[in-house]
């Protein structure tokens, strides 16, 4: 892989897979900012979260090279994608973006989802890192509302930059946005999650389903009530997952 | 799923698979402490992260059922595990620990540890989630030195509890133990990662592999210096992954 110097070197994925209409209209936009290298996994991999795969080796071709763009195509993971883009490219890029989702990847969905798994593993790697996400899983979703910010936030992120272990989870409302709002990761879980069916042998089997149990609704600094008040909702997330308070607490019990 | 009362319920799970010795373990050290439910990948399942299994059903199966024991094999995922068991158990689990792992979930691991997903998952189900991992992959490690602290360090916990959010990553060393450190999550990335091979056919296939660069590695309060120095490592380890310094920052340049 050989690309020019000087223009941001901006690398893409997603985990709705390549030929998904967001990470098209992602990499139209980021065209608009630098040289596009797109490796993007061979079909829908939601909800992979940072899953590898290690029992069996990975593949990707290349799909398309013209100015200022070149797309492959992956066997493997959203983060597999990340890893092995890295592993093959010459240069590091200096920007990764993933998504646009089709779906909310706010609250506790980024632990399941991959194109927030992607971000994280662009994260660690020490590149800026940014995901996308609009709140309608739609495949016929309308993006236009998004273009503009899209492009602000990816602009001034590549100006000032991110600390190490830090990336951004930036989820859109449908439709016309009243701005944005920096926001932390809402409290919440997943409730009522399968629905059961018996197979025509008579053997049950559950299909994953459920709803998202908001536990705090009236708090307006989380990334649910940006979302459910149409604004653009950022929630700077960080790869550091311990709990520095109750590391402190534990001491006095274990040590 | 009936149970009886008084005695804690707890449920185990891994990402090594029903039939590996780590998870053979863990069931017995748990039956002294409680009434056990297993529910387990029905293979290996390692570096699945919180992937869910989306595009097709899963299903489970009983077993073995005796005093104090009821065991399930699974189709899904860890986190399809924990999901399934609390969608079908009649009584909420007090405790979920999943593990032993062969192989450390030590430093940036925690993010595509199979068996720290199952564990995320409980904690986000408001459950007391504990993952035991031993820094050694082989199949025939020796758990014997591990058996005592993770007999104390879950009835402490079971004792204690932990705030909602927060659950426990444990790591052991090989072999003999000096005591228990409370450690925060190692900063660090894996590096070299693929080996890149030559099909029968001309096509290049890459296999996951690589080495972990340690960022810090004179860092004494780290889980990967607790690890190396025959210490187990016990990381409080949060859902909340937003970083609230950086949101401060950022408001500035988006509000």
């Amino acid at each position: 892989m050989q690309n020019e110097i000087n223009k941001p070197l901006i690398l893409i994925t997603n985990d709705d897979g390549e030929n998904a209409r967001g990470i098209e209209v992602l990499t139209r936009l980021m065209m608009e900012i630098g040289d596009v290298i797109v490796m993007a996994p061979d079909g829908p991999r939601s909800a992979q979260s940072n899953a590898l795969t290690v029992s069996q080796p990975i593949r990707y071709f290349k799909t398309e090279e013209r100015e200022g763009l070149i797309r492959y195509s992956c066997t493997g993971t959203p983060t597999d994608c990340v890893k092995l883009a890295l592993h093959e490219l010459e240069r590091k890029p200096d920007l990764l973006v993933s998504g646009i989702n089709h779906g909310s990847n706010a609250a506790i969905n980024v632990i399941y989802s991959g194109t927030m798994g992607a971000v994280l593993e662009g994260c660690e790697n020490g590149i800026l890192s940014i995901g996308f996400s609009i709140f309608d899983h739609s495949p016929k979703v309308d993006f236009s509302f998004t273009e503009k910010y899209i492009l602000s936030i990816t602009r001034k992120m590549l100006e000032n930059g991110l600390p190490y272990g830090v990336c951004l989870n930036v989820n859109f409302p449908v439709g016309k946005i009243n701005g944005i709002k920096l926001s932390r990761q809402c409290e919440g879980h997943w409730a009522k999650e399968y629905e059961k069916r018996v197979d025509p042998h008579g053997r049950n089997y559950f299909w994953l389903t459920g709803y998202f149990d908001n536990h705090e609704p009236d708090a307006e600094d989380t990334d649910e009530w940006a979302l459910a008040n149409n604004y653009v909702s950022i929630v700077p997330t960080k790869i550091d997952m311990t709990d520095y308070e109750v590391l402190q607490t534990l001491k006095t019990t274990f040590e």
